[in-house]
């Protein structure tokens, strides 16, 4: 195995690679990246067993051949490199010789052939999304996946698959977030997708898959995510980067009946003032419970951030807020309060609400119009009194 | 007690008062800062009982009267306000009422009568240094002192005062590192500066003092920083705000004998490119020793830092350095060598060699000139081979 490389995309690929190896592993193998050399390029692969990558790297190759490499000792050898020169690597003995401008290096190698296989897809994509949004949507879910839950399949996030929409949906059965896609002719590679939903109408991704998928999404507008989904696995494909994963087997909670259809009362405002009060309310909330109180009082107009504590003493903040429909009280858990208002995208934000013991909702607001935008919705339970 | 300020000011003087107040302690009342108001004006303190500083923040005062306040509470609270509104703050039945536009809170308190005394300086201050250059001077020698050790001596960095010099000088045995202030009469009180010198030749100031010095000092141009040592205890002031510390008792180790008077190998480069270089060749050396090798050959005019381990592998990077004098090979822990490339501020630095078993000097290299600076020293002791 012989060739050369620019420092740029080696970095890139390392990087994005190495993220996947595992950490703590009784197979030192799985600590080390394998380099297959064809007459195609260069294809870096790691795995954890859960998540495979492979990212091609533009190389003039010289000679083919493979062989495996400590991931985080190249990482860090690598990442001092002193900026800009070329590249070259060559393995002779097991070993992978390292040349770029006055700097070389000799790094021990474990031989390719142990390697695990990484699966590989035997479908085209049924899916495409554009790289942003997809990146948009993991941001705004991930927060409610729970992540160490002995129910399996609350530990992804759902995708529920219909003809012409798609559904982003986490829960820790505490609070909910989901986001619909429309899914136009762009999106779909029409015949596979409608083979695909009658197969399956939703699919369970677990939680770090997508964590690692919304890194390595290029974020440039044009950059794509081709997703092909087989049986038991995923696959995603962004600019010469596959991501490989399980699916989560199980049956995912039915959700859509705990989301009201419609609300009583609604707020709207500005997103960082409501956090602001929110954060202070939380400083003297007991740290056992961290109960909040919203109060609004129609006839005056008024809506009330609130806490108090016996040790600590107590906190109330007046909000400016578009209020419609009648008076309310409710109390909330701080964090997912928080949690659903970093989730939402827009400065403004909608606060919905029927009373205090049924689902309060979070919704994004048009910036333009100024209207309540459906696509996005974090559903929270208040805490009964 | 009762007062406005501005919100600005509050913040500022909370966040540098909050740092000094213990984090965990047996002593509830240490985690509280104390608010004193009198006609003057505001004054903030806290104390770990090692470090107290007092902060005055400009006020108008209404009611003279004092309190205890949680710090963290208080800090947290305060940095989730809106931006912008004025403070007001009140003290009614053991309890602090705080008003800020919307919000308002009421925070639980212990009687002031409680708070430990923070001692007052009964001289007029000796030594008076550019806050700016005293902050640099702490960076430059921070990483030498030893945090760990059972020499308390070592835990402190060294004040060396002579008729027209300042010496700060840190050292953990295994590096040492040495920055002289000269002396003009901008800087000393000359009579007390007298005074002090006849009895003290040299004072050892704890190491987290300086750190929670750095972070206080007010970065302007004309920021000065006033002294007063006194038996035992050292204050410093700072633009309205006061740091008093215990000193180390103790005799702090000759130094100065180790430090070479002259070098027979001189080497000038660009200091990132040295730390790219070692920082590499850490990444191959042995966890244990963190051995990397210099090796100078005076004939080929080829510098090369080295390091190798039988698990890894090898790395070897050749450095475009100005180089005069003899052949030398010097073995380094990599951790020694780059503290002391991280302390200079220059962008060049000067390495300077006797041989490979005598102490090696980095040294600043003047922008302009290219000539070697004799301010700023970091000695390190090559491992023998």
């Amino acid at each position: 195995m012989k060739l050369t490389c620019t420092q740029e995309n080696f970095k890139k690929a390392i990087l994005n690679t190495e993220r996947v190896v595992s950490k703590q592993t009784t197979l030192p193998i799985l600590n080390n990246i394998l380099f297959k050399v064809e007459k195609s390029g260069l294809k870096l692969s790691a795995t954890n067993l859960e998540i495979g990558i492979i990212v091609k790297v533009g190389a003039k190759i010289e000679e083919e051949g493979e062989i495996t490499i400590p991931a985080r000792l190249l990482g860090n050898f690598i990442n001092n490199l002193p900026y800009g020169e070329n590249i070259s690597l060559e393995v002779k003995d097991q070993n992978l010789k390292i040349k770029s401008g006055k700097a070389k290096a000799l790094i021990k190698g474990l031989p390719a052939g142990d390697f695990p296989l990484i699966p590989q897809k035997s479908t085209e994509a049924q899916i495409i999304l554009s790289g942003i949004a997809l990146k948009n949507i993991i941001t705004k879910i991930i927060s409610s996946v729970a992540f160490n839950e002995t129910r399996q399949e609350l530990t992804g996030v759902n995708i529920g698959l219909k003809e012409k929409e798609m559904f982003f949906a986490s829960t820790d059965s505490f609070r909910l977030a989901e986001e619909k896609i429309n899914l136009t002719e762009k999106n779909i590679n029409l015949d596979l997708y409608k083979n695909l939903i009658l197969k399956k109408e939703n699919i369970i991704i677990p939680g770090p898959t997508l964590i690692e998928l919304a890194r390595i999404i290029n974020p440039n507008e044009d950059s794509e995510v081709k997703i092909s989904i087989e049986d038991g696995q995923i696959f995603f494909e962004n600019e010469g980067t596959i991501l490989v994963s399980r699916l989560i087997n199980g049956k995912y909670p039915e959700y859509k009946h705990i989301m009201p259809k419609e609300y009583k009362t609604r707020l709207v405002g500005e997103k960082n003032l409501i956090q602001g009060a929110v954060k202070m309310a939380s400083v003297f909330s007991s740290t056992k419970t961290n109960e909040i109180m919203l109060k609004i009082d129609a006839p005056e107009k008024k809506v009330m951030i609130e806490a108090r504590s016996v040790e600590v003493g107590e906190n109330s903040t007046e909000l400016d807020l578009d209020l419609t429909g009648p008076s309310q009280e409710a109390i909330f858990n701080s964090k997912y309060f928080l949690d659903g208002l970093t989730a939402v995208a827009t400065s403004k934000v909608a606060i919905l609400l029927n009373n205090g013991s049924s689902p309060v909702a979070l919704k994004e607001i048009d910036e333009k119009t100024g209207e309540v935008l459906e696509n996005f919705t974090y559903i929270v339970m208040p805490i009964k009194n």
